[in-house]
């Protein structure tokens, strides 16, 4: 059964604040775009990520990823990194980049793309609040 | 980063009556078929809706979709015509089709194609309780 | 152990229909006080029930009640009347009464009552949905 | 059934930003005490408010409460007050009182109390996370 | 409408026990591989699964596969099976392939593939836990 | 603010394996008591624990307790012990008393009773899963 191709996801969380303004606009527009996200002071949420990787179960173990391994991952590239930070000031891809929850997904990719040895990165979701996410896919 | 495909999901909530019947079928292969959903007084849920759009993410504003925008097409094409009514006596679609989850998948696809502007309908995923759901990606 | 007094609450759902309407008043009236709920077609829901028993817990089998007993008669006193079933119109308590969250929660409750060999109904908790639920703890 | 005293239980949602530090201590005291949540840059949650209230249910409406009006005082009272919003650098209550869970509950009690008409408050519980909650049941 | 192609899932549950231990190591080795899992007195699980089938929408009944008979199938060919069981000690599969969650969803795969007729099977779905789930689409 | 009284509630989760069974019974009586829980194989749960404390709110830190070490606590007292255990093999209060989850109610209120500094021990609710949860207060 070693050959079979099998997608594992593991989910992680994240508290951040974040707030949505292009320096660019008068406040007006950034009010009128991006609604109460355009407050300076920032607000917050309990992201939820989720990780899904690909790959062929191992034989020996039954596993597609060394699961202490990627939740290490996760850990030094993405929650160390995001949790308990303001993400427009604390964490640099933000700060050229809106932390909307599809830059985030992207950027999260990023961070673990390459890093997952011996299975592949397949998909990124990002969830701002259970009623909002995004899903990447890298790029196609 | 402004070349990425993103896809973005939105969830939304109705309550509504609906109960199964073939007209031109017996009592009894109605209450075969359909078991306790063949009861004509109607019976309820719930209904959770996850909308899915795909689309270049925006250089500036960091989005795939105008989110205000997307709730409101939501709410105005499905929640104000679903919630609180009886499909089957009280929106059209479902007049001359049952009201199954499959079928409501179909209709709400019918209902947002080529409404939401800037975006890509993906994906409609129609709750009628936690333990099950359908989804529908449009004719392939 | 045999003398600790523990709570036990076990769930169960049901989906139903039901409307908000007072025969006395105005259509006008009905629409005031109960809002898209007056409609009279029916609207339904996917109600949660918790139901909550307290008693000593047995020392030889370590239960505070016979678990299967319990399903049993929340299956038979109310799931197998109030499910798939349009409260107003199906369900006799609700002739008289209006089908509402708090209304509902007595009626468990008096269906219920002295039924649990064993152990006492502490608490009923009824949810129409996940925003929005009520309590009754019997007469006091 | 007129006679009966019900509890009712309405959720409402609100994402805010917060963080935790004690002016007069060294920044490692503030570490020590307050871990990550010391960052004065600030972080953010889905808070997940639970209010309940008590009352008779009323005899003609099946209600305790009219739930359009405890809906419209809480987001008047509360969330368009904290939604959005830095607790720290925003909210009155919170520029003398650290902004844990526990004062975020007493000062949404605070703000609620007295404005039910009709039905008492019982209890306020509020969930930073799923992990976490506070129920302040007023002073005692 | 009777053309649409339609994806449904159902969902069901089971709990069971399970260890991961390769025989043929060291007891060392299996702690380093296998961690807190690697205990032989074994520990358990709420698993829950999700099976997708994918087909066309019934024209008259309005529904891709009978639902009465998909739940049979799930009762009989997995819930039967691996509820209340210890996976390793008591289902056949699991003497021979470590109970991880990539070989669970492949095992219950090979349960139902072709036992669902009028529709296809298109995913299993297996959480361990809410953190932690794998999916397979079949051999590709 | 000082002198409020607030209670506050911490989640953990553990997964252990466990069975019922009364050693001076027939396996017949066993099997009719505790049905499919009697198999001595055993099966598992993924339980969740909700610890809550209650006590006034220091006015420095607007803390009932030290956060972190009531999490150290429930980790150090309860998750070490029970978390990837059979419980009626490897926990002592469990080779006397049957691991229902009323028990494991009490045990984990014996367990955590004393050691929480600063804050009175108010409730221990455990979940078997979503649908059954016990709570126990200590002895009245």
């Amino acid at each position: 059964m070693s050959t079979n191709q099998v997608l594992l996801t593991r989910r992680a969380e994240f508290s951040a604040s974040h707030y949505y303004y292009v320096e660019g606009w008068t406040p007006e527009e950034n009010r009128r775009v991006f609604g109460k996200c355009a407050n300076k002071q920032g607000h917050g949420h309990n992201y939820m990520l989720e990780v899904t990787v690909t790959g062929k179960v191992d034989q020996m173990t039954g596993f597609v990823v060394d699961l202490k391994a990627l939740k290490e991952i996760l850990e030094n590239e993405v929650v160390s990194v995001y949790d308990h930070r303001h993400l427009n000031l604390e964490v640099p891809e933000f700060k050229t980049m809106m932390p909307t929850t599809e830059n985030i997904a992207v950027a999260i990719w990023k961070r673990l793309e390459g890093k997952i040895s011996g299975a592949t990165l397949q998909r990124v979701r990002v969830y701002e609040m259970q009623d909002l996410f995004a899903d990447y896919y890298g790029e196609l």
